[in-house]
């Protein structure tokens, strides 16, 4: 019986957690600090998160939003521009003088659904968080693609249609502008616009430019059929998507995450409708199941703590 | 020093080779003959391959175009459609009396490249075939990967323009419809139509219906200007597929072979180019280069000489 701690770092909060290694899926403890400003008070507030969980500490693992190469230097963070090209690693085990690993969240909550979750001994798997973006870990023949730089499992940036909306990125038509929670936003924001989202509409007061996905979940939630409508036309994107790393990879099972999949069945009963016809053999491979992910908002550290383990050895 | 035996099927012709696991590169015997018909006289004309190349036999790989599942039965193979559900490993472990393996020819071809060829010593790496379709073996962390069937990098059927042209495998804008040598046929003909390929029409004997890729490639290799802004057209849907690969894979190295590389540069530099603009976070990973295959049209065989001795255990 081993204590694992894991962190799960946002652009608002720092989320802390203790598993055992045993039954990693229930989170003994959990410590949570609003992220501060400045990479300097960032380290040094997951050093404190760390050191509340558990003292003495044999190991860490830190999940982020970001590109996070194989030393654990953030090359790319959106949410967190202040550690742009910071050695988090190295910076934690001065802090904390105990092995830490640093991954990409996605990847964290990937590996957190693989070993204590919806993938759990399914070793070919692809986990989605359909959140404001989408993060996205993969695992082939039970471990991480992670690649030549640290950067694998960048779904969200697959380009899906050359043709469709200008992504941050710099590209047009990323998957992530079309099946994430703010691609939901933009084309609620577009059908209400041609007004075939009343009740939508009603929900988000009125304002078209208030408009977000959360009302669409809402209602559609209330049964309202416009909402339902719409979910099955932006079901068909999320799909897209799988179906085409699926088609790549032979993924065994697929699990969604985010805060899309409180939906539910009026969400994951079209993706996985649209998902079948969209697949390439699927009658070839139709035990692959499309399901909910199970360790809920705190996958990433779950995941965090377990490759913090490993990395040292555990 | 071990010889292995690899053999390529194909729809046309069946090649056998012989190389030294020390030196796979170079190809110390081969031997083929036409593809017959009839899932027995294939098989058949496989283990004659086999054994006109080696007595006795101490293991044999074999590749073939298709979806080929985990215990070597070849659930689809659009061309050669009488091995349908064929149990390939099977049958030829009983004529040949000697461990057999039996992989798809994209995945075999990748394999030789990264044990033997242009991404030797790279532990991910994303291998392309362009010829009629687009096969792909993707390589990572130094393992193909297979997925949970066998079926892993079907890349050619990713979606990449869901308003596309319609693929034979019932979806729309399948990658290998926009970048394979019949994509740039079908692209020339387009264009030739609208009356702005004149020479390349002239080299198709000004039948429109009888423009094939080519002769794009021998109007661009005269220099013919029409020609190189067409594969430059075409050189941008290749380097989307890549770039999408790479963001996902994060890929060390893409190296491209099939019938298409033999264009050369008037193909490979504007590749090169758009791959730069299309693929995530380019400049942290400046170091990931697109190159020619270098096994040339053996690299199948020679690969699935390869996957036939680790199988073997040797």
């Amino acid at each position: 019986m081993s204590q694992l701690i894991g962190i799960d770092i946002g652009g608002t909060k720092i989320l802390g957690i203790v598993v055992d290694e045993d039954d990693p899926a229930v989170v003994q403890a959990e410590f949570r600090v609003p992220t501060p400003a400045g990479a300097d008070n960032v380290l040094d507030a997951i050093a404190k998160v760390a050191r509340e969980l558990s003292v003495p500490l044999t190991s860490v693992g830190v999940g982020i939003a970001g590109l996070v190469d194989r030393d654990g230097v953030l090359q790319s963070a959106p949410n967190l521009p202040n550690l742009h090209q910071v050695p988090v690693r190295e910076e934690l085990f001065h802090r904390l003088g105990c092995s830490v690993a640093v991954d990409n969240d996605a990847t964290c909550a990937a590996w957190g659904e693989h070993i204590a979750g919806a993938a759990r001994g399914i070793p070919d798997a692809t986990c989605i968080t359909l959140g404001t973006g989408i993060g996205t870990g993969l695992i082939a023949g039970g471990e991480v693609i992670r690649g030549a730089h640290g950067f694998g499992g960048e779904a969200g940036h697959m380009v899906v249609d050359p043709a469709g909306p200008h992504c941050p990125c710099g590209r047009r038509g990323c998957w992530e502008r079309m099946a994430s929670g703010s691609g939901l936003g933009r084309l609620a924001r577009e059908v209400a616009e041609a007004g075939r989202l009343d009740r939508v509409l009603e929900l988000a007061g009125g304002e078209l430019s208030a408009l977000r996905g959360e009302h669409v979940a809402q209602a559609a939630t209330e049964g309202d059929s416009q909402a339902l409508d719409l979910l099955r036309a932006f079901a068909w994107w999320v799909a897209l998507g799988l179906a085409n790393l699926v088609t790549l990879l032979d993924s065994g099972i697929v699990v969604i995450g985010g805060g899309l999949v409180e939906i539910g069945e009026p969400l994951m009963s079209p993706i996985r409708d649209h998902y079948g016809n969209l697949v390439m053999a699927h009658d070839q491979r139709a035990d692959v199941r499309v399901e909910p992910a199970q360790l809920g908002e705190r996958a990433g550290a779950i995941g965090a703590a377990l490759l913090g383990g490993r990395r040292a050895g555990r």
